[in-house]
């Protein structure tokens, strides 16, 4: 599990090829058990083998695998009272196997368990900067949260399937080096090597998370958007088929570099006038007149909210900015919709109208719908323990060996 | 084949179910067949088994099939003089079915036939403009033109097995309506009541068909690219994993309305600042000091390479803009190169300096390579026979019904 679970496509130039032998049909005729029980459960072994075409004999025996490692379990005899030998009905196990994820935060440390229904059943936050922190420190206080998550997860039941870690930077395909992430003053760093061994691990940016946590989870989430969010930078995850876009060297969804002002102010990238020297945290804040500082966020959430004409205008220009940024990204994909996400959702009473103003003015009455994320700024951690989640469905062979 | 062949998904939400009757197995190892021998042949029937992993007795009854309907032929013994039983060596055809392709320009219509080995085998030109025409006399101009291709095609022992057309404009979801070609001035126009009955019809937008072309014609094309292209509109293709993007509601690459400057001149489309006030073919006339009419993009070369300052200056800024447009779009997708096609390649040499150097400024070292198409304008007229061509190989059955 070196690479992301929920990776669009291999990082070679072609799809790898379905793998025919017995061992690789069975793996997948887990997952579809596994699925199905997952989407429509409970069910009994002759509704899933009517769902997915095989044989009772052949599901019975996918089932017992499954239950012998955990990932099922049987609820009881199903019908009573009807016609007929009843069923056991089978479920995804509430106990055994469950995603750990983890946030690292400019301004905070987080870790949760959910096990394979979707349920938050363990999680533990540390508020502190940890901006130009050295990673060896931050990890060992995040080991330290981990380690505490998983036991209480422990006692639950449950048991580590792997671990998936949010970060606000860019995240090389290994999956497990943070290339750069400009607000902690990382480059290069192998989280793997700090980390707590004999878990596997994926480490992503925390954008990517987030969106693919409004895949997952988002209320009637189309299979086409653009997920939009910000801790500091702006990013966005843009989802096509339901799949996370990477980009060719896993550098797509920047859009805090799309340029709004080609003579507008230098920006640390080289360019001039992105979409960050308007609409990113440091530029709001001069301009509602703040300092920098721990959540930021929240503060100009209160003071808008408080009626402050200052940091109101400020936002209103930002999402104006974020509304010329998203003519360009709408007009290139064509998504179903744009989801605001993270600290955006917050921030998204006022951002909201001068943005949707911009979008549609520029769009020549076929704007497309904007909407706020319900997650908000739980998506990125959300998004991670799923992903290991997902991972498991899709893949229970591995850990049942796991096991 | 009321859609797109070449379609990257289903247009409803979810993928469509394989088909795993015996019927659908039949016909996905019929394509699997035709891939093979396109790829790799000639190749004989026990090679093509290794290749694909099914027995000798099952590709011979499919051979057979291919053979009947005139989508492969038997070229005599391989390997003579070695040990063993010599097989006959099959190849693709380079009779029977063929792909029509057609393209309905501005200042031009085009028509081709493509064989089943990709070689174009019949093509014609009417030169005239079609600025302003009703769709009715220039479709009438159109099926002349297809009658008389498809006729040389025909002595050649071949068959037209489908008609695409590129036009210059939004097609919608049926793949034969024209929701609007501006410079055309149709708006929803069903060319499938206008032309040849009896013809499979696919219609498409010229930059996709030219994207299309690149990623099946083009050099080294990677799976993830953009290509760029332009008559009077400014077009994208956004190719992701060797799939055409098409958005939500088909309009995805539009490129020409990105955003370059928030304040700059009003567009046709309701926004302000957009690419094509800045890079449109009307745009660099009126900069050039030129005045429009049939053939401006060779002039406009023709003038260039003969050193006019002010036509050099005119390129010059519409690549600074280009530029401009196109950093927001790597930043958002990654892609693993940008190809400039269609007229914007005869212009390559004025535009690229300008676009790269600004794309190089503001991308922080990671510029996209930028590369100029060798098929130039007659990209999207090849990608639209090839379409049919693919779709030919993609679901050889299809082929054999209309046999």
């Amino acid at each position: 599990m070196t690479a992301p679970l929920h990776q669009a496509r291999p990082a070679g130039p072609g799809r790898a090829l379905p793998d025919n032998t017995q061992q690789g049909m069975r793996r997948r005729n887990l997952a579809r058990v596994m699925h199905t029980v997952s989407a429509e459960g409970p069910l009994s072994r002759a509704a899933i083998a009517s769902r997915i075409g095989l044989t009772r004999a052949a599901v019975s025996t996918l089932v017992d695998e499954l239950i012998r490692t955990g990932l099922l379990q049987e609820l009881g005899p199903e019908r009573p009272g009807r016609v007929g030998r009843p069923g056991s009905a089978l479920a995804v196990s509430g106990h055994g196997p469950a995603g750990v994820g983890a946030e690292i935060g400019v301004d905070h440390l987080a870790v949760c368990v959910v096990d394979l229904r979707g349920r938050v059943r363990a999680r533990a936050v540390r508020h502190g900067t940890n901006r130009n922190r050295a990673p060896e420190p931050v990890l060992k206080d995040l080991t330290a949260l981990i380690r505490q998550v998983v036991a209480e997860a422990e006692r639950q039941d449950l048991w580590a399937a792997g671990l998936s870690v949010a970060v606000p930077g860019l995240v090389s395909w290994d999956g497990r080096t943070v290339v750069r992430a400009p607000n902690l003053g990382w480059h290069d760093t192998d989280l793997g090597a700090l980390l707590p061994d004999g878990l596997p691990l994926t480490v992503d940016n925390e954008a990517n998370f987030g969106g693919l946590a409004e895949l997952w989870l988002g209320e009637d989430t189309p299979r086409d958007f653009l997920h939009v969010s910000a801790e500091i930078g702006i990013g966005a995850a843009v989802v096509v088929d339901g799949c996370l876009l990477r980009g060719t060297r896993g550098f797509a969804g920047e859009l805090g570099h799309v340029p709004v002002a080609p003579e507008g102010p230098a920006c640390p990238c080289g360019g001039r006038g992105c979409l960050e020297q308007y609409a990113g945290e440091e530029a709001v804040l001069r301009a509602a007149g703040l300092e920098p500082g721990e959540d930021r966020i929240g503060l100009l959430a209160a003071r808008a909210a408080a009626g402050d004409e200052r940091v109101r205008r400020a936002l209103r220009d930002a999402g104006t900015a974020l509304g010329v940024a998203l003519t360009g990204a709408v007009h290139l994909l064509d998504p179903g919709r744009v989801v605001l996400g993270g600290a955006l959702a917050g921030l998204a009473p006022w951002l909201l109208p001068s943005l949707e103003a911009e979008l549609a003015s520029r769009s020549a009455g076929r704007a497309c719908p904007v909407s706020v994320s319900r997650l908000g700024p739980e998506g990125p951690l959300l998004g991670a323990a799923h992903a290991v989640v997902r991972g498991v469905l899709d893949d229970p062979a591995t850990v049942a060996e796991l096991a």
